[in-house]
């Protein structure tokens, strides 16, 4: 079984890692605060001082930090990833970054002889640790075919999608519909609302028939609880949809609904909510329409 | 068990009129081309020669027609169904209305001593064919009440919303939802196709995670197959948008994109493509984009 | 020189119809306050009891109402101007109102013998006052023809577009530019003050060039001086922006940044800022960005 | 009077070259393609034979490129203005680029000694020859009172609008206004078309009142005659436009109406239209609609 290093141990990271020191990988791993590697190093997991060390003591490492700048620190920079480089060793990068970024970051890695993979996930915490995530999972054919048993440990949908940065640019047109999704459904809970229909009739019955959403499922009770705790933050969001009309500008392709989407995210960016959840864009539209979505009586 | 009416039998009237009969319950049926009945005469429906005659013999008269101006006809026109009203006659609108029309012919329906309900459904044909449809009731609540079983062979979920008009007013707000993600469904099959992903990709990933949609999940196989024969046609699909954002005029709602969306979607129609199926919108953008959406190898 | 009447001494009507009496036109007036026609009859002008009785003393009566009830109301109501109809009688419309209800007066005025021109005006007040108006005209040609003196006064630029309702439909056309110019106005105003720039020099450099619009030049300096006192409403600018989307949906044609400016000024009158000027659109962008347009010390 | 050089030779530099030489200033110019210098050889200028030349044998140089590369490429590249820095050498860079790049430009010019300042225009050929362009400048107050008079023989409207790359800034919320401003002139003519109105009278009409832009006054006219040739191409627009959304993403500003018509704009690129002028935006809704603006009879 190959030995696995894990950098990054945050809210996803964290139970991403344990599903695979459950299913029986040797795990190193590492994290900026070494408080949040505890409950690993408890249930079995070894402790690296750098993702440098990390990669020394591993045959495959996964990244799975923050953005850009942190995945390229991690691997790229000192006492990175690539210093640890040793003959066998696979790098794969399960942030969600720009594309640009994951090829920079794989032309580098190869440079140092080490083949990398770029594999962002859909799904949450929960979905995580369920195992069920999607994943989408870009480089090389062979690579990615070594680091299959891996990645069925964490997922539930393993898509392979070409050569290096693939699936970072797939996971932008996933989230691109997921943003504007969400879009549409406060656009209707603000429309039920004035309308003067409870909003959980909405949910209720867009559960099914075609307008079924994972944005209303996910996110339609958050709503009305107005519970904006990060699940995916507007500014997360603001930045995928921001990458995925870049995308649009360099390919040549008119996105007007994800264009307007990410107009109104600003606004709720603007308005210093950029750190909840993206389905925070809700109060952007309450207070065009001067209301707020409410359960009747 | 009551005795039940049942006016319109086209793609969905037919397998919804089957299960009511199928049920136990004695049904008179009328269409406006006869031969859209016999399978179900032969199945042991009676035959009456109008709205009116259907009305004479039903405790509850269901309508599931066109539009607009074909439901004002069939319940309130010269033959109509409130010519034939009776005392303790029901009449049930499952078509999809606009929310004024369906309070009208409420209104004129509770004149002639019949208390109605607008319940629109969400599904298609082979739903219909299931019980699994989605219903969505306005109207009197004791009426609804005493309906309730009847809808239940007919639906999997049954959502009372309030007064008359309230029904179909839901019926918007859920095809907003469905009209926009359609269109996000577009956008993100044509960007990946430009950025060299295999459409069939976006399709596998976004099964999971919160990019889910019933949009992709009914429409996105048929938009890289290009069979755009209509479930629910670009005009209907316009026609909803536009009595969605008239309700959002009269109620004070700004929807930018269900706005957009409504402008892209007109133009299916004034390229003469209004009675294929709302994804045709996939065209309007991939002529933006000059390509087409296509497997790749 | 002919009679004229004149129905509807508001902020436009009143120097329009003093522009008519300097000219020597003999004049009756009529308004709903009278009040308002002191100085008017102070100058020469005569009163009539109701617009009927202004039609029994003229050869052409001029409308300058509110909207299109009221413009059917003076026309076609009791005591209206098509009671008082006699032989060479003309009624022109000049209010700004929707089309389908100018064809409408126009088709009842023509059952009564009395043709009929609708001559939506651009301008203000004070534009009036120098009788420098656009005047854009529908109705039979000969007409118009009759009528191109009494225009000559009060306006610089006199457009025949064709038959009724095209006066009416071209002030559509024209008032859209205006919206989305007002829009693209508050847009650049807003990014120049988050920039860093003084609004007052985005006014000085668009003064000349390619990106010269009537919106900067009459809304600019009032934007920056927060001087919101109504021109033309921000409820008046939605109704056109609605009626000209409502045309372009019969006509089959795509309005994009139209039917985007609408939504964002939707949100001024949800706001309860409808009875203000149309560019108080800016303080929704304002909003959405956090922020104020003003002066740099 | 100061000695000035004058690099970049195409269709706004030569006017404005010849400007400055019959104002008496001594002028030296550079152009890629030296065959654009010849009538100004003619007419009294000399030739030098690179950019560092031409700063070599100036007091101030002059700037008028085509690009930021461009730009970059002859203040700062092999053979640059810089490489020929003197005491007292004063840089000005007329050419519409990216703020950052003319920030960047401006730190190195400031290393080599030498004051640089950004002085974008407004305006085509025919109004450089008349000296009637607007200038935006950014830059130390005191290089752009050095310069002033320069400014005044070339522009009508001189702008200073503060530090280094304030002047492009400008120069991009100035196109803001005017690509929305030719996407409402475009909607308007398409509108027109459909609604039976002949177009001109929408150039009529608007060239009075609020409707009143540069856009139509400009660009109408050759709508309507189909003549594309670029006075400012739509790949222009559509960068500028690119970057005034970046801009508005990096300060917070929600750009609703210039978002949308951005993807309009990216329409033309995509249907090969992008070297066409910025008004062929025209042909994208034109193809939504299913029709073509044409005259009447």
């Amino acid at each position: 079984m190959q030995r696995i290093g894990f950098i990054g141990l945050g809210l996803m990271g964290q139970p991403m890692a344990r599903r695979l020191l459950e299913a029986g990988y040797p795990l190193t791993v590492w994290n900026r605060t070494a408080e949040k590697a505890m409950d690993l190093l408890a249930a079995g997991a070894s402790w690296s001082t750098s993702p440098k060390a990390v990669a020394q003591a591993s045959d495959v490492v996964i990244t799975m930090v923050t953005d850009s700048a942190a995945s390229e620190e991690v691997s790229c920079g000192a006492g990175g990833v690539l210093e640890g480089a040793h003959p066998g060793l696979i790098l794969i990068d399960m942030s969600s970054i720009a594309p640009e970024m994951s090829r920079s970051i794989a032309e580098r890695a190869k440079s140092s002889g080490v083949p990398m993979l770029d594999a962002p996930v859909t799904g949450n915490p929960k979905v995580a640790s369920d195992g069920k995530l999607g994943i989408m999972v870009g480089g090389p054919k062979e690579t990615f075919d070594a680091c299959l048993p891996i990645f069925e440990k964490l997922g539930v949908k393993v898509v392979y999608v070409g050569g290096n940065g693939m699936g970072t640019t797939l996971k932008l047109v996933n989230n691109l519909i997921m943003g504007v999704a969400i879009e549409a459904v406060a656009e209707a809970l603000v429309l039920a609302t004035k309308a003067g229909i409870d909003p959980r009739k909405v949910i209720e019955i867009t559960s099914v028939g075609g307008a079924r959403t994972g944005a209303m499922e996910t996110r339609g009770p958050r709503m009305i609880k107005r519970e904006f705790s990060p699940h995916f933050s507007a500014n997360n969001m603001h930045k995928d949809l921001s990458m995925a009309l870049k995308l649009a500008e360099e390919c040549g392709v008119s996105l007007p609904a994800t264009s307007i989407s990410r107009e109104i995210l600003r606004a709720a960016k603007s308005q210093g909510k950029g750190e909840l959840d993206s389905c925070v864009v809700l109060t952007v539209l309450e207070a065009m329409a001067n209301t707020v979505v409410k359960l009747k009586d």
